[in-house]
């Protein structure tokens, strides 16, 4: 009899989210030893409810149009397991047949993956449980970088310089850019890449640093003086002085925390009211983690890896891990799979080195000479003429 | 002797206006007629200022970085003419003996090149004047479209599709996203292509239909209780049934006229707060009109020709004229350039056809069979398999 497995999704997707899946389903196939391959139906939410997707039926065809499709294509949740749905969690997986169990996630996910684990050995299941590691915000620990990662820094370094290029070509009014990150900085970093591919002048604020907002404003009046276009970048999540966010929108989400947003225009509205400049705020928000033409191929391919690399070592026996990144960036960039414990990553957030913030909103080129490798595919040379 | 010619941007960017330039340039270069290749920087600012760029000996490798360089490579104003401007503009052009001169830009544009055109006859001055059409809004008349509206066009369907693909895996809230578009709905009209490429429930709204807001909210209510998550689309110029914008920056522009935005954020407010609903609003706002990696090949390709078609007619002495697209549909699309008079362009603005509107928050066949072939490049099939 050969083995069933079933794959999940947990928290907010990534636009190679569903390259793991892509991996997971085909190393399965290619082993021979797989006889049932299931897809929890909307996350934790699916395995509560035993609502799972055979797949494995589908058609190769269907397979691969995962490696271009955004967003989760079996769903996913937010919600955060109790102890009283782990016994649950358990009676579904007992109740497929499940012998692995792959739950593609970030730090909550990697939390229940280790308890699932945990519960599976004190009750004597025989269950292979992988975490495969998934977050645009770069903010799980063991892993040189996190898969989703480079494609949203690839996102925020195009887009901004995109963006810069308008504001410089055209330069009538100070440009805001809000990029999602609520305590880590890691995307946002990456926008900084437009002051080094345009000659709009560029300034990057990170949840890391306490925002000073009066010396903000006296460096975008300074900066915008110049008179080369200025485009400002900022996590979703800056905090003031006090250290409260400079805007939230009011809501508090299920685990307590108030929602932030509406930063860019919270800026915006101080630059036209204090400063008499025109300003415009933009916020792209979830396009930044589902934009497919931005993908990075570097984070394609590492996040198709993750997922086989997933089955291969479940396959071999292993458990309790998650699939981590190993990376070199000298002469040239190269990356590995290795295994981690689950119970050292999960939980422990990542945050952003302060030693790659230079005068509370600059980059410097320790963080580029981490991230490039990872947002691939290099990046264009635009025509500069007005210079 | 040969010629002198001089190029000039108007008004907003597209994705592609460096493309016109491009055939411009390529086009001067190849006739083996054409002395001097000027530029105005940053548009009518730099005519009025004597500030050109002298583009003649830049080198083909740099012009060819037009066709991905987003925004105005050469800059661009708001700046619209006044009566005492016109003469400073004709001492300009014959200061560098210019024989040709093209303006790229939308209405406002095609009015100030007629009355360029219009002195020029009067003063007896042997001036060549031809407009090239530019505008991602699609509201300019007497041609089958606009170079910029295709990748306009595209960049919102295929947002709306990644960002209704998020929806509708992660169904916990509804999304809210804003588009261009003050008057003119042609491009958020396109974000409706979501419907129809994804499993999530979209409605669209455009600014040429008064917005009934208890009947919106009753749509969004309704629509998202089917449970396969919900795209609310719209453009950041739609009002109310009081005629007034449904939310405003509170900032008045350089014509008197009231900057919308902030519509998306005022109807997910309305959301979260009359329906219960969890809500987000994305803006991405400029970048609507400057991300390359969601540039249809079709209008690149347009572009290109239509700043080609102006060099060539106004080396064979046509004058007082715009280039236009003429395209036929069936049995494939094709389309073809021609001259109409620039008295004509002049001022008008082409509506959105109210019968490609159905139900307030549909939009019917009629515009995707107009639109799709102007959009490139066909649409990804997304695996769906959580359906």
């Amino acid at each position: 009899m050969g083995t069933n497995i079933l794959v999940a999704h947990g928290g907010g997707p990534t636009a190679v989210i569903n390259c793991s899946l892509q991996g997971v389903v085909e190393s399965a196939r290619a082993s021979g030893r797989v006889d049932k391959i299931y897809a929890a139906r909307f996350g934790a939410e699916g395995i509560l409810k035993g609502d799972l997707l055979d797949l494995t039926e589908v058609p190769a065809a269907e397979i691969t149009k995962l490696g271009h499709t955004p967003a989760s294509a079996i769903g996913s949740c937010r919600r955060k397991l109790g102890e009283a749905d782990y016994p649950v969690v358990l009676e579904t997986l007992k109740k497929f047949h499940i012998d692995c169990f792959f739950y593609n996630g970030g730090n909550d996910s990697m939390d229940t993956c280790n308890k699932v684990n945990e519960l599976a050995r004190q009750e004597g299941l025989e269950l292979r449980v992988i975490g495969i590691p998934k977050t645009m915000d770069n903010d799980l620990d063991l892993t040189d970088h996190c898969p989703g990662f480079g494609s949203a820094a690839r996102y925020a370094a195009l887009s901004a310089a995109e963006l810069a290029l308008d504001a410089s070509s055209l330069p009538i009014h100070v440009v805001v850019l809000e990029l999602m990150g609520r305590n880590a900085g890691w995307v946002t970093a990456a926008s900084a890449l437009a002051g080094r591919l345009t000659d709009c002048e560029v300034l990057t604020y990170l949840p890391e640093v306490p925002v000073d907002e009066a010396r903000m404003l006296a460096d975008i009046e300074r900066s915008y003086a110049r008179g080369r276009g200025l485009l400002v970048t900022v996590s979703e999540g800056i905090c003031g002085l006090d250290g409260r966010p400079l805007a939230d929108t009011g809501i508090v989400d299920g685990f307590g925390h108030t929602v932030p947003g509406g930063t860019a225009q919270h800026i915006a509205d101080r630059i036209i009211r204090e400063l008499g400049l025109k300003s415009r705020a933009e916020k792209p928000g979830l396009l930044g983690r589902a934009s497919i033409p931005y993908v990075s191929s570097t984070d394609r391919s590492e996040a198709y890896a993750v997922g086989r690399f997933a089955v291969e070592s479940a396959l071999k026996g292993e458990s309790g891990s998650m699939v981590a990144i190993r990376a070199q960036r000298e002469p040239e960039y190269r990356s590995s799979l290795c295994l981690v414990p689950l119970s050292q990553v999960a939980n422990v957030e990542k945050k952003f080195p302060l030693e790659w913030i230079a005068q509370g909103n600059q980059i410097s080129d320790g963080f580029f000479d981490y991230a490039l490798p990872l947002m691939g595919d290099g990046f264009p040379e635009y025509a500069l003429l007005r210079r």
